[in-house]
């Protein structure tokens, strides 16, 4: 049989087990699996529970690997003929406060009829147990039909994605040779704004840190001291303010070392999304894209690296006012890298600028919040344009690689871990209320998802 | 009687009289009259009653005035040869805790022998009932010599000092006739750091400015609007940075106008002060004056104005870090003023600045907190030699003319409601501990104070 000729008959295999399949995911979701709660501890267990045996069922090698939190579930196939892949998901949720705001009971999931087409609701159904359920349900489509998958495949299933994943990093590492492949994929994000399919290949990286400026040994009254007394909050927004030019361009030394231009396949991909950043800023009541001139809105959000103050405090900014001159102020300050861009060396440069302009009399302090380079794919490995046109034949639009202007950790973790790239690919749509009371997930993302790898499962192998 | 005859009886009067002065400030010291507690209401009028009586038992016409808040106590003699003057005081007190930190019950006064010499301690035995009392005891001795007072004198009394004199201003429109006269005199100041005596002649004004500036209509996520979003905080360090240049001079156009070079005769009064800066600063843990180049530090804490950032907050600066992208960012800022500087022009101007660095997107509200001139006593008036001479005389100490960086209101009040300089003239130290557990009030300040009244007062008739 021809590979597509294989393909046709997983594919009708899903459109005829949909209702099946949902009925596994509506059980999947009746698991109120909250990782940050510790009083969910045994359901965040039954999820995994729930997810083993499913796919011991599926005739995987199965289990459920303890860790200091709460497990992992590690799967895997009999190699394949094709390259080696790993599959990540998480099987934890998000907590439902505020319950009052949910239309029924979180953990009891329903399908429903919208104006914009059949939904499954409950905590969960898109982020991330519906979405997982796609690639399950594929692997489920091929085993069913042809006895086997068409690559050797490990999956990972982490229960703390949603407490800050402290356990993962220690078990990439003792796993490393057992979760290595040649590229993971990784469905945790969703279809382009439009319902355009897409991949998501470039992740910007992230630098937090924390500056505080210190002067005087306790607070000052500013009509005694002001005049001769530093004042640290003059001392921060000077520093702050320099931080970028007038043509909104990152001031320090060296920042850009690292930041590519755009390739011509990217460019071109970005701008037939047809972005439209007023459209964009409007929803949060804005209407000018900033930024350095001359750059195109999502070059700004997902090519070019930002410097942002995300905090600052000093002195009195209650009710009313105080004439104090502060002892200390502080700002949070964080940046989005790409490319290459070393998280190391803009930690200095911000550093030693800040230095830069501290008077005789203050003291600085800076505190690391965090440091990640970008994730930038390697798109020139076939499998990428592979999937990419396997979306495009099943959704009939044609699929894009994107970028995001945030970062995704566990891509970061498994390039640097484990020495893959990650190929992201997610159906969920913007208004699935991810986090929030009422989530959603289209049983039409669920349905193609499942569809989706199915077709890419036929081209990775 | 020759002048200084009559002067020297009088103050052999009041050295004769000192332990019974001594009594009668206990009494007054007895009286809780805090007037930020409602629970001290029938205190604070018992304060004014108090007062009123002694001020009966001197001869003075007086009365207690009713306001909304606490009462006023208005005295005054019959006019006499000389010019007509105002003294004012204020009988309530701070409140006093933490109670735990006083070495006694804080209205249980007690005479006290301490290394540096004898003090009276209890609330308000400096400010401002045992500062209020040097002048009274100077009235009260001049009128047991003599039967009268050398000078013309109006005394008023105020209750609300502590809680920031509410009814002061209506009631100084609505008795402007009975208060105005040729100069005030102010009892409620210190001597020099050093214990040299000292008129102060000069006080900064205060604008004081709130700033809002809001961008997005919520806070944003920095990796999904990072490069595109307006960031208030950015915008407000910039806006506040560029208030200053790299001289320390403040940038506002028109800002210095009206802004005085010091006299020959305050310089030289101020450099014999002999202020060292370092020392100044070196109490507060810092080393350095900071501030304009090519000046005197006392020309900066005085006699130049100044911009500070009281307080700032945007964001979030608690513990941990959050990549947001804030709404708002707020800022408060105040300018001292000397000269004539006009509180309205240095507004306007600041609001035009802070909206000149507005990008599009951001709204900027501005809240005024008040605003005032600074105030320049005319000391051409011969009072001011004539009192400078009397204070040298008593402490045998070259008295000075001196600045203040701070603001006193009431100086202020008198000049616009009234018409009339101030001249203040106090006796606090600086380890008098006001507004703080323990204070008190040197038996040498209260007894060289109301000598050096009842000299100045000689001089002014």
């Amino acid at each position: 049989m021809t590979q597509a000729g294989k393909l046709d008959k997983v594919l009708t295999e899903l459109d005829q087990g949909l209702d099946e399949a949902l009925d596994r995911l509506i059980g999947f979701l009746r698991i109120p699996s909250i990782s940050t709660d510790p009083a969910h501890k045994a359901d965040v267990r039954a999820g995994a529970e729930w997810l083993c045996n499913e796919l011991q069922t599926l005739g995987f090698t199965a289990d459920i690997r303890d860790t200091t939190g709460h497990p992992m579930v590690v799967a895997s196939s009999q190699p394949g003929e094709g390259r080696s892949l790993l599959f990540y998901g998480h099987y934890d949720v998000q907590p439902v406060d505020p319950l009052d705001l949910w239309d029924r009971p979180p953990f009891e999931p329903e399908l429903q009829d919208t104006p914009d087409g059949k939904v499954i609701r409950a905590r969960g159904a898109s982020d991330d147990k519906g979405q997982l359920m796609t690639f399950v349900e594929a692997c489920r489509a091929w085993k069913a039909v042809h006895g086997a998958l068409p690559a050797g495949l490990t999956l990972l299933f982490e229960g703390e994605e949603e407490s800050g994943s402290p356990s993962l990093l220690p078990f990439l590492e003792a796993n490393a040779q057992e979760l290595s492949a040649s590229l993971a994929l990784i469905c945790d994000t969703g279809l382009y704004a439009d319902g355009r399919p897409a991949i998501t290949t470039q992740l910007r990286g992230l630098v937090g840190e924390e500056v505080v400026i210190r002067a005087a040994d306790r607070d000052l009254h500013s009509g005694h001291f002001g005049g001769l007394a530093a004042n640290p909050i003059m001392v921060l927004a000077q520093g702050l303010a320099a931080l970028k030019d007038d043509q909104g361009r990152v001031t320090l030394p060296g920042f850009y070392d690292g930041v590519e231009e755009l390739s011509d396949e990217l460019r071109s991909d970005w701008d037939a999304l047809g972005f439209d950043a007023e459209d964009f800023l409007s929803s949060v009541g804005l209407k000018h894209p900033i930024g350095e001139k001359g750059r195109t809105p999502l070059d700004m959000q997902w090519n070019q690296p930002t410097a942002e103050i995300n905090g600052i405090a000093g002195g009195y900014a209650g009710d009313g006012f105080k004439t104090v001159l502060p002892a200390e102020a502080r700002a949070k300050v964080s940046f989005r890298l790409t490319g290459t861009q070393d998280p190391a060396r803009v930690r200095a440069a911000f550093r030693e600028h800040m230095r830069g302009v501290l008077p005789a009399d203050c003291e600085i302090e800076f505190h690391e919040h965090g440091g990640s380079p970008a994730s930038v794919m390697d798109i020139t490995d076939p499998a990428f344009a592979a999937a990419k046109q396997a979306l495009t034949e099943e959704w009939g639009r044609e699929a894009a690689f994107i970028g995001a202007g945030g970062s995704i950790p566990i891509a970061g973790d498994f390039k640097r871990m484990l020495g893959m790239d990650s190929m992201l690919i997610g159906f969920g749509r913007e208004d699935d209320r991810i986090h929030s009371p009422n989530e959603k997930y289209d049983v039409e993302s669920f349905a193609k998802g499942a569809r989706s790898w199915a077709r890419i499962l036929a081209t990775l192998r």
